[in-house]
């Protein structure tokens, strides 16, 4: 589904955040896991559908007031073959209950090679030019910008071939994202010379809000960039990690917004997911906890516009 | 394995390069499609199963004249958990066969997410603290730099812990990997500044041969910048893609090579896989074919190292 939808959904829920479904199996309550064990074995089968009834009820429980979900891809492949199947599982899911699914898969390869990593999370796979699959069919993902246009091209074409989103990698939330991105280029960052590609980028796909299908990852935890990063890009869509868990506060995040309360969406994972480990909920209160906590998230931001 | 395991195949083949398994099923031989598509259907099950017998054939063909392969992760996801099974047993039959195993899945995330991955491709997976579980365990990876140190920080510790290595890009082979890699900062380029940090981050593990188990991804299209790159890192394994079908020649790689003969290992995909098509062997001789392939271009790069 395109930035429009996104927004669409966004606007609904008058929600601008995103739930990180990074489900460690540490994460996974007790007695779900004991139950699983039991059925399937203590080993990935058994881990993976531990992590699945998580998820599922994490997203029956907050597909309501929440617009979209992030599962992380690294969560899955940790747990093998089993585990992918799950972050396919729950990216159907998702979607079968209305929400806009962006998968963290931050993928980058030279032209033909993106081309395939397209073919599997946001386009579909041909088959000896007859059969075409569907095979993760997410909303949109992550993607890597460091070899340049013709390795992002084909993630641009499927977005406009199949009505998607990408978020491209500007200015990452981690604390050694300045060894590279803030290296300077005559007066710019190497994260603004990475701004001005993805505005390019998106230049011809701009939607019925005034945003483009190419969005763009901007750490919360670098405010004072994100000011700049706004100004470059005003018709770029903000992924914005690093909220909650990471360090970012809702004033943090609130310079990534427009003056239409429109232009980011804020993610928070460890935050959402574990609200009842933070807070000492029991654990069978897992997901009325985690919609505390994303009830509480949303208002924080919300607040931080006003 | 280290990086001195990859070296030891390397010396007893006497033969620096790594065929890549890309195998788009496009590529696959029309009888073995049939015969798959025949017992599986003709889905992603059969796309699998033909892409598996494929890959097997040619790793039979070529495991007594070759040290390494090349599986590329994209080719595989492309046709869903069908595919990444493959992808999977790929890795396992080449390992068997005493292939070293390079996934080239360039995978980057913040801290503690690049920590999943790096379960996923070079460690284990911990249960509970409990079980370790292996799951991909290649012997190696590609890796992206854009996060800078923390995001590559746990591909090292697993590299330390678990014997492995990764190759980190530094200048890829595609047309466009200038536009972020070739900026200036002040005297140097990204490429530049990036290749020191490999340096640095390869700086305790360097093994029995010279060389550090943080490789790095040069592309055998930039041979100008291969042979700076080459000053900067004489302790670092070069992979490198982009000989063969992107343009690259034996001449042009002959830079990423030390004078011991050591230091760079260049990868073929297309070239090597697809050379009964490129050739017009019968298709049944697809084997043979790459396996002549895979001589010539040894033969190739030792000639232009005398």
């Amino acid at each position: 589904m395109s930035i429009d939808m996104l927004i669409d959904k966004i606007i609904e829920k008058n929600n601008p955040s995103v739930i990180g479904l990074d489900p460690r199996i540490e994460y996974v309550p007790a007695f779900i896991k004991t139950a699983c064990y039991e059925q399937y074995g203590k080993n990935l089968t058994g881990v993976a559908q531990a992590i699945l009834t998580f998820n599922k009820k994490l997203i029956d429980e907050l597909c309501d007031i929440i617009p979209a979900v992030k599962p992380q891809s690294a969560y899955y492949e940790m747990y093998g073959i089993e585990g992918i199947k799950v972050f396919h599982e729950t990216i159907n899911y998702a979607k079968k209950k209305g929400l806009y699914v962006i998968a963290d898969v931050k993928r980058n390869d030279i032209g033909s090679t993106a081309e395939a990593y397209s073919s599997a999370y946001l386009g579909n796979t041909k088959i000896d030019n007859e059969l075409n699959v569907n095979t993760f069919n997410s909303d949109s993902i992550t993607v890597n910008p460091y070899l340049g246009t013709d390795g992002v091209k084909p993630f641009i074409n499927d977005c406009n071939q199949y009505n998607k989103s990408i978020f491209v990698l500007v200015k990452t939330s981690n604390p050694s994202s300045g060894e590279i991105q803030d290296l300077m280029v005559e007066n710019k960052t190497i994260y603004q010379k990475v701004a001005e590609l993805v505005k390019q980028w998106g230049r011809t796909s701009i939607g019925q809000k005034g945003y483009s299908n190419i969005g763009a990852v901007v750490g919360a935890t670098y405010p004072d960039q994100a000011v700049k990063l706004r100004k470059t890009m005003p018709n770029t869509y903000f992924l914005v990690p690093g909220y909650g868990a990471q360090g970012g506060t809702a004033n943090d995040v609130a310079s990534c917004f427009n003056n239409d309360g429109l232009g980011a969406i804020i993610n928070s994972s460890r935050g959402i997911i574990c609200a009842y480990i933070n807070k000492r909920y029991p654990e069978k209160e897992f997901a009325h906890a985690a919609r505390e906590a994303a009830i509480q998230m949303k208002n924080d931001i919300l607040d931080s516009l006003k």
